[in-house]
């Protein structure tokens, strides 16, 4: 059942939670593949009932990103969920999400803003303000749906940590469920994105899984020195690549390791013409 | 019964829910008094189980506040609490709230933070960041207990507006309840901080409540320019008193006002020697 306004999933999850009922949240930009399908076949497979939401959400884009032109797909993202077996989509739209406040800036909207150590570094260095935004309509969301668990994918490992770091901080009756990255054949891991590549930068994406994957060969073959680890990376770059960072950090707190291990993961974003693509591993 | 830790409150509030019981809840920093009395008279008239939680929130006091003095009286809050018909009175320590993180800062601890419009005026001014703590420990008292309403006091009339803006910007399923202002017939309103004051400038503090009563009075009257109305406060106060601010702001928005109506508040502050005393008045 597709629903677009906050009361009706309200009026559903209350029918659900009277019957005991599990509740499974699985939020999204839509542009629904296979990655958020096995989000959705977990929570499908874990709670009684699911909910997908389906928004793009303003206040997580920053200026110059790109909101207007993200890909908005709601027929098939609603035939993929239904034909996964879920029981809610909850797409609404943004004046319905936030009214009529002007949300682009902090002078009319509360916001839940993630501690600076988690958002000062890696995605949060060039998305200035983008994990405020995240957290604040995760919060919303949780509070509108009231799900038992909720389901992210690892593929935004560092979203992931901060919104298990915003549960434990404000205490939300939720538990969050990491889902592994889903990935092609090729190694590319999946992501709405893909679909601004070329055909050829498709190829030249190959790079970031390429990169991780030997960077966790070298480290199970014994090497645990961030610097000898990275030493090869750059030879799968290309003049077509632009790096943005590769870093290895703990995987609860974000801090950086020189020295890794197994709570390290191994963080990559990069630029392919003007495609920004993120991968991560964990070792 | 009291509780200390944050699984004794969640297991109560699940078997009262399970049995189908709403639940109010009063957040306060205890010192109670006839003020908070009046809160839980209404909850527990309005709601079939009432949680009191007492609580110094620490993150809500400036550098240079009276975090360290503020009266702790715990024992005789829980008596006033039992004898009100109290269900249940929660009165953590600051590490079961917020663990062993360095709270002071926005460096390791996920804030919930009010609009920059509502928190730039009136008590925001002086009380750099007070209301992000007010509105970060709400949210988490809100998560923990999971209340159907929540009560708060008109006397702290800046907080009520800040919070019930976060509700509805974060769509929070609890809702809020305003109590009327308790006063001492003297019309002194009632203030944990008023423990403060010498006899002598329990005297002196009656200029606050005075000058909102003259005020309105005069607007009862027809006056509505705010010059006019302001023009005989000032004849209250004497070199005893410093004068924070005496302004008149919409009860929705906290918009400044220059022409009184039915939906203006006045906001008073000023301080007697260092006792700081805010009072307000619904015209």
């Amino acid at each position: 059942m597709l629903v677009h306004t906050i009361d009706e999933v309200r009026e559903q999850v209350r029918n659900w939670k009277k019957q005991g009922l599990t509740v499974g949240l699985v939020p999204t930009m839509g542009a629904l593949h296979a990655g958020h399908k096995s989000l959705i076949d977990k929570s499908v497979s874990k709670c009684d009932k699911t909910v997908v939401s389906v928004f793009v959400n303003p206040i997580q884009f920053c200026p110059g990103e790109d909101l207007d032109k993200y890909p908005r797909t709601l027929d098939a993202d609603e035939k993929l969920c239904t034909d996964a077996g879920v029981d809610l989509v909850f797409a609404p739209n943004p004046k319905e999400m936030y009214g009529d406040v002007n949300i682009m800036s902090n002078d009319f909207l509360t916001y839940v803003i993630p501690p600076f150590f988690y958002v000062n570094k890696l995605c949060g260095k060039s998305r200035v303000g983008h994990f405020d935004g995240v957290c604040t309509v995760v919060n919303k969301l949780f509070n509108i749906v009231q799900p038992d668990f909720a389901f992210f994918g690892e593929k935004d490992r560092q979203q992931l940590i901060i919104l298990k770091k915003m549960v434990k901080d404000l205490n939300i009756p939720v538990e969050i469920i990491p889902c592994p990255i889903v990935r092609e054949d090729s190694g590319l891991a999946l992501s709405s994105r893909n679909k601004y590549l070329s055909p050829e930068d498709k190829v030249n994406a190959l790079a970031l899984s390429k990169i991780l994957f030997n960077i966790k060969a070298c480290y199970n073959k014994g090497i645990t020195d961030v610097e000898a680890l990275t030493e090869t990376a750059y030879s799968y770059l290309t003049e077509r690549h632009s790096l943005e960072y590769l870093e290895f950090r703990d995987a609860d707190d974000l801090e950086e390791k020189t020295v890794a291990d197994d709570n390290t993961i191994v963080f990559i974003a990069l630029k392919i013409g003007d495609v920004r693509l993120i991968d991560n591993i964990a070792l």
